[in-house]
């Protein structure tokens, strides 16, 4: 997608340094600066730091690590080795651990020197793969606002959360995915894009995505949704997911069961963007088996932005003393959920129909 | 209720200098600044800027604030001048009117000399009745908590939204009051201190007046509430109220909505302190008659807080260009409270028993 009128991805192979790159996420909105991935180190610190982040990209980088790994050492023991320190980066994304295992099981006959091509080409189908799925759920999402559009004639409102655009993907994204699709249909939109606290993905990039793509779009705290929900100034509801449970439950950013809630209160649709990477079959149900990241608290006392003197800044927002908890992720119930758009079309949250997507 | 362990309340008239004094809540929790107010134009400063906020406050201002305008002005078209210019300063709140009113229907027949004296007695009055209803709340409130407590036999987990303790009242508050007079009779407690963005009262109020007393409590952000519900870390929820409608429909501070949602869909009682001050008997459905405050997207993109040099700091937190949109209240329909706390008694959220309270 644009970045001041120019395509960019946010992770790929120059095959002229042999390098991979990534852009480093969070200096997002402040700055674009591409960073090299070099070694596994770099590629653990860059998943657990968030300079990447989102459940696609995530599996695309760690798929990418094995590549870095393998060219470091390609003996099978130093590459299980890594996986397992890659995959112990992020508990909640169930991409990293499908990522891993894709390269894992796909090198069992390969010769020891010939491994760091062969995974590299892994690696490289991972991504284009990432890209062809997210774009065929653009086009199935496409449908559904492009319906409303018909019945209402008028500018299709929907609510985001966090930041499912292709920042957390290699291109496209999921939940913005029909976005971009539509938007290139010359569907009128205007977007709703919640803050997304703690971490502020949504402010940060995904109003930074949707303002380089020239879609309409409007920045709220993630208390507004209900209220624009009751007021019916949300038309559709499409949010990601990082983990989607085989009975249709969705791990997804904290908050986004709150959204579920009041959309579910006021009769609007709420749909999950979920390439089918991101579905755990193993998962019967996801309160209660899904584990939900606690991360640092220091993420929700501390702000970073830019200063009147246009500096990065780190300001502290709380009173000495107090303690800060900070989950990363909750769990919407199926029930809340309209329907999935996944790359092989938009399915039931239940679990015969996501069942059928095991293969 | 305490800061730095001596007692204080958030505005009172100093009879040796016959000044109205307040607390700058803006600055706080990183600095307590004492201001006084001079002249009308400070009071609608005060109330517009939020140097004082919360509904019950509001209203012990405006009545002050008539108490400045007589001694500016004591004609009857100055204050009456004065009263709408007052009034204008907030759009939700039902206090204020009710507070400006209660100064109006009450000097018809005083001598113009008498005006000054006249007013302040009767400001000096509704503070008085502020700092009693507002205790007599927490009297009502505590015995939820202790029910609890003794049911569970251990402390009580309470979420509370925005601020609507000592710092939103005069001197207890209306959600908090009950959690102080539990705590002064030593039942355990731990509070879930919602952030409250924009303005996020939450981190900066409620958890500053809750450590200043010495009651356990940990700061999420906004989108956190529903995820412990679910996880049945939360007892009760309480939360103010600034303007109740005649049909039980409660327009508090923007996300009580979502966390009403959230506790109905959790089977946890979610309760409303509600002053009698605070229902408006004309509104018969809150949803459709409550105008609401859209504030300054500038409430949305900065924050301010303290930079790693200690200094107050304001920074900027979404992309150039982007545009913020800022509704400061929405309204939880009665269905999903489970009762309000009043001064007279805990009552169901619905017409017959609120209009009960009128007279």
């Amino acid at each position: 997608m644009l970045v001041q009128n120019k395509n960019f991805t946010t992770i790929w192979h120059d095959d002229e340094s042999d390098k991979v790159k990534i852009i480093d996420q969070r200096l997002i909105p402040f700055e674009l600066k591409i960073v090299e991935l070099n070694t596994v180190e770099e590629v653990c610190y860059a998943i657990k730091e968030m300079q990447v982040r989102g459940a696609p990209l995530i599996g695309v980088t760690a798929a990418y690590g094995m590549y870095i790994a393998a060219k470091e050492n390609s003996d099978f023991i130093y590459l299980k080795n890594a996986s397992e320190k890659i995959y112990s980066t992020r508990p909640t994304a169930v991409n990293l651990e499908w990522a891993l295992n894709k390269i894992l099981n796909n090198i069992d006959n390969v010769k020891k020197d010939d491994l760091p091509n062969k995974i590299l080409y892994l690696a490289n189908q991972i991504r284009e793969d990432d890209i062809n799925n997210c774009k065929n759920i653009g086009e199935h999402g496409y449908k559904l606002i492009k319906n409303i559009y018909e019945k209402n004639k008028k500018p299709v409102n929907i609510l985001t959360h966090c930041n499912a655009g292709w920042l957390a993907a290699v291109d496209w994204g999921t939940a913005l995915a029909p976005i971009y699709v539509a938007h290139k249909k010359n569907i009128p939109m205007h977007i709703w894009v919640d803050e997304t606290r703690p971490r502020n993905q949504g402010f940060s990039l995904t109003s930074w995505e949707l303002l380089n793509e020239n879609i309409p779009n409007s920045l709220i705290v993630d208390n507004v949704g209900g209220h624009l929900m009751q007021h019916k100034l949300i038309d559709i509801c499409i949010t990601g997911t990082d983990r989607t449970a085989s009975n249709g439950d969705v791990c997804n950013k904290i908050g986004t069961y709150l959204k579920a809630l009041a959309a579910y209160d006021n009769n609007i649709p709420f749909y999950v963007s979920a390439p089918i990477s991101s579905i755990d079959f193993n998962i019967k149900n996801g309160i209660l088996d899904i584990p939900i990241e606690e991360r640092d608290g220091e993420e929700v006392s501390h702000i970073v932005g830019m200063d009147e003197n246009n500096q990065r800044t780190k300001i502290k927002i709380v009173p000495d003393g107090s303690k800060c908890v900070n989950y990363a992720f909750d769990v919407t119930p199926a029930k809340y959920i309209t329907k999935f758009i996944t790359e092989k079309g938009i399915i039931d949250p239940n679990f015969p129909s996501i069942n059928k997507l095991k293969n």
